[in-house]
């Protein structure tokens, strides 16, 4: 099926959910306005729609392919890899200084769910890519920016991040991987990662391993790590690409979903390494650029859930069974009349809508953090990252689920395609962090730390919106009343943690997840609220007179349908916690 | 991973919850007594775990093969089915004058849920089979009982059901297969049939196919089906199997889930039926049984539960990550350890056990209305039928998530297993009647028809459960507390739904899932709280302190975490419905 990226919808959230007004005019930004952005992204969306959404299916079927060391892509990725590369979409957000074009991440956060609604599978690569610029950007010497930036911002290498191991996921303290330093100060680095999304592959010449290790006198756990460069292939002062490095790809993974994205295992032997930064400064290093790589995996949530959308839609409009219920018809009619099958449609919309608002809105307080000495933004803006990762990714297994559900027995059968997207989302609460890894970070290290100032912040931004909206018509208002019954929850399980946190930590980590998803699905309709009032601007001056109703329309569904759930999460965090730690499993 | 049958909770459900007191008094089974049912369970977990089981992952692996005209099954499955039919264990419940062994209900349903979790592909052909069956006793001619049930009931035939075609799914009011009456009595059966469950294999010596199709005079509309016995092979009149009727399998499904079971296209070129019952009531013969085949779909879901938490609970033991939050211990800790594994897990168990207890209600209402002249209980059976399907069902699918989820990045790779459960589990909310056919049919046939009469009378025996609960200690207490508050959301939303079908038909039915929701998990968690008072007295004598004490920790957990839901589903029923009904969605 077609994929149309919704480029009014992604323009809407930059505009009046990104706070454009305090990002288009930082140093970095200014020579942007709308216009420029908006062509921008009308030129990726037909790059994606054209040249990568038709991908997707034939790279689930074929999968990706390993073949005696050598990883195989599916046919096409090739071809289009070649094309995104001379078109410089990789360069899209990155610094001129190294030949990016300089984007906001606003920018790039509508541009990353776009490639990946087209083809999660093939989006990985250049989010991995991404995710070791930055990291070189933020932690590199001037010698390594200039031997591997240019390369990788122009797409012609790309990047992995090695992390995991057998024995170390979601606790890296555990990793084994050894770094024994050289007499010419490179390293030598041995050890097995797992899990290495594109680690082999065929489609750059080179492939920049950003691998954690451990050197021989370092201290044990997480303070033990280092952060090594390990290319795939050497390279020359002059920086062209020499001889293989000794990195050997073992596997990859037979998996549920993402089937033409490798997953690869990699075995180090004495592999070329270089130090980046201080050792044993490793996993901070990692921090500062998981926020950026965990934001983008909640983008892909949004992304698998729009294309979802889109295809189910489309199936309920073609579908045609049963009459309707209220007997206005005689025959039978397209699916998409029947209540039940708007309501999972209106689910869709909502949850889908409500993490691209929730998205734009951090990215421009990661833009707005990352240009100005703003303590309180950058602490807004990382108090977000795990509610838009969190938030976004589960709830594109949901709505993957109810695309399959509106497929009937259709959507059971592969070739129709709704199952790919329930296969493919199930990796999003997972990787980058898992759910529950999401909601310590919310939990311990930004809200606790802190003694919920930031938290408290982020009710007060709600409440004001709340004020806002009760000037408004009779539809604001009766948003505004939902959203307030929301934040209620969410302040109470906010300070009902706070106080368990000092005598019962135990029963506070209890509602982590809980307290995530609610303060997820709150920062999600809170923002579908926020955009009610512009588009009711909008209105008032006949302007996109169809798209500005809906805008309205997905809030209101979004405030009473799923708003609600809030009050569930405030019941498991306040009430939940003995009922769960004191059950016991049979042997 | 092996499979430990849960014969323990399931001896539990059938004599706390089953309406066992009632149900050992109707004549057709008061020949047996709980001793008899335990050893007839016990030998059943056994064949399950030791035969069966193992099958699952090859199934998976391998998938049913499609091959010129012919089914191959998967390795094993032959052998396994062999011991099955020589066991006699597809004789379990049916009328012993046919070669049954008549048990009732209540242990079929702990049977199904046995074998399905053992192999949920495997266990889908015996299930078909007792369709067929049960469709035969109740409307087949004494002639088409003698001829047929003997081998069905001895596993030696399997039946199929052939409703669906491609332009009628859910609305069988559009089927086209065309029967013709000739000379000698018998029928010209022609059309095609898509989604027929072992519709073709090599299991059996023959199979038998139930058929709707339309004779030429019939009107149109739901009302001209009539129902068919298509033998694929013939039968002579000393019952033995000769020639091949025209019924050709013209390809099998490439599915998310449940590969090794073949669900067939089949083409009939005038293949030769026969009538069953009356012409042009083919669809209420279909719905007389419906009911029962709906009723083990949701077992189906309360197996894949178990399996998927049985499951993740041994990788939960297993792995060590990370150090406890409360810094208790300066180790690393196996996960179960961390509060939200916990959580996942307890979601799992209690959605399991819930669902296996409401399912034991049913069950043994659907006895007593089955032997007895009793309309309410009759009533309240069939008031419960689609409560199973649509909650166990759609409970399955977030059980079968949350396995995946524990198991981390393990659980996206195949060969861990968690994923078949999350992608079997997915056709369980569609086949049979998807959630929101069940929802039409709890809220047009069942609340609306009587005019909430039923419904009531279910509301009013959860209040005598708070009743008995508010004299236990204060753990019963607190689950009476939650089970009263979602009561009165479900009533609440009752009276509105009542109202509204009155005056704005459209309304009532944008609620009608949320209303199945609501009531389904309303039922699950009543009848956990109804297990409280006997495991109560169990412990008080000091029996099987552990499992007891874990039953009550269960319907905590389902009160204080599961039953809040319910306020949401009220929320939506009552505020949500123009906001659905009233949005549109672009071209």
């Amino acid at each position: 099926m077609s994929y149309q990226p919704p480029v009014q919808d992604l323009m809407f959230c930059i505009e009046h959910l990104s706070h454009w007004e305090t990002v288009s005019t930082l140093d970095a930004y200014s020579g942007f306005d709308l216009t420029d952005i908006d062509a921008a992204l009308e030129g990726y969306a037909r790059f994606c729609s054209e040249q990568i959404a038709p991908l997707s299916h034939i790279g689930d079927t074929l999968g990706a392919q390993f073949d005696n060391g050598r990883v195989k892509m599916p046919e096409g990725d090739a071809q289009a890899y070649a094309q995104f590369v001379e078109m410089g979409w990789q360069a899209l957000t990155h610094p001129p200084e190294f030949g990016g074009m300089g984007l906001p991440r606003t920018v790039g956060a509508a541009a990353v769910e776009m490639l990946n609604a087209a083809d999660m599978s093939f989006g990985l690569c250049p989010l991995l890519t991404d995710g070791a610029i930055e990291a070189l950007l933020l932690t590199g010497s001037d010698e390594q920016k200039a031997t591997y930036l240019e390369p990788l911002i122009a797409g012609r290498w790309s990047g992995t991040m090695n992390l995991t191991e057998p024995q170390a996921g979601s606790d890296l303290g555990r990793v084994s991987t050894k770094a024994v330093r050289r007499a010419d100060g490179s390293y030598g680095v041995s050890g097995t990662k797992i899990f290495i999304t594109y680690g082999a592959h065929d489609l750059t010449e080179n492939i920049i391993h950003l691998v954690l290790a451990r050197t021989p006198d370092a201290p044990a756990g997480p303070k033990g790590l280092s952060l090594f460069i390990v290319p795939q292939k050497m390279v020359a002062e002059d920086g062209s690409v020499g001889a293989e490095n000794s990195v050997n790809c073992i596997s990859i993974e037979h998996k549920l979903g993402v089937r033409a994205s490798p997953t690869a295992v990699l075995e180090y032997k004495d592999a070329t390494g270089f130090l980046i930064g201080e050792e044993n400064r490793g996993l901070e290093y990692m921090f500062i650029m998981m926020n950026a790589a965990r934001f983008s995996v909640g983008v892909q949530g949004i992304a698998t859930s729009e294309r979802a959308y889109q295809r189910a839609l489309s199936y309920a409009r073609d579908r045609v069974q049963s009459r309707p219920v209220n007997g206005q018809v005689k025959d039978a009619v397209a699916i998409i009349e029947h209540p039940d099958v708007r309501r999972m449609l209106m689910r869709m919309r909502s949850l889908t809508e409500g993490g691209r608002a929730m998205a734009a809105a951090t990215a421009g307080l990661l833009d707005i953090a990352h240009h100005q000495d703003d303590p309180d933004m950058a602490a807004l803006a990382e108090f977000m990252v795990p509610l838009v990762k969190g938030f976004c990714s589960e709830r594109a297994v949901e709505v993957a689920s109810l695309g399959v559900q509106i497929h009937g027995g259709m959507g059971f059968i592969e070739e129709t395609g709704a199952a790919q997207h329930y296969r493919d989302s199930r990796i999003l609460p997972i990787y980058e962090g898992t759910t529950a890894i999401q909601a310590n970070d919310l939990l311990g290290r930004k809200v606790m730390r802190d003694e919920g100032e930031t938290a408290r912040r982020f009710a007060a931004r709600i409440t004001a919106t709340e004020a806002e909206l009760a000037k408004g018509d009779a539809t604001a208002q009766a948003i505004g009343a939902s959203l307030a019954q929301a934040r209620n929850a969410f302040e109470a399980a906010l300070e009902w943690l706070l106080e368990n946190s000092r005598k019962d930590i135990d029963a506070a980590f209890a509602g982590s997840v809980p307290f995530l998803m609610l303060a997820g699905t709150l920062a999600a309709g809170w923002k579908l609220a926020k955009g009610v009032t512009p588009a009711q601007a909008a209105l008032n001056d006949g302007q996109n007179t169809h798209f500005m109703t809906q805008k309205i329309a997905t809030a209101l569904f979004f405030a009473q349908h799923i708003l609600p759930e809030c009050s569930a999460e405030h019941a498991r965090i306040l009430h939940g916690a003995r009922s769960l730690l004191d059950a016991a499993f049979p042997e």
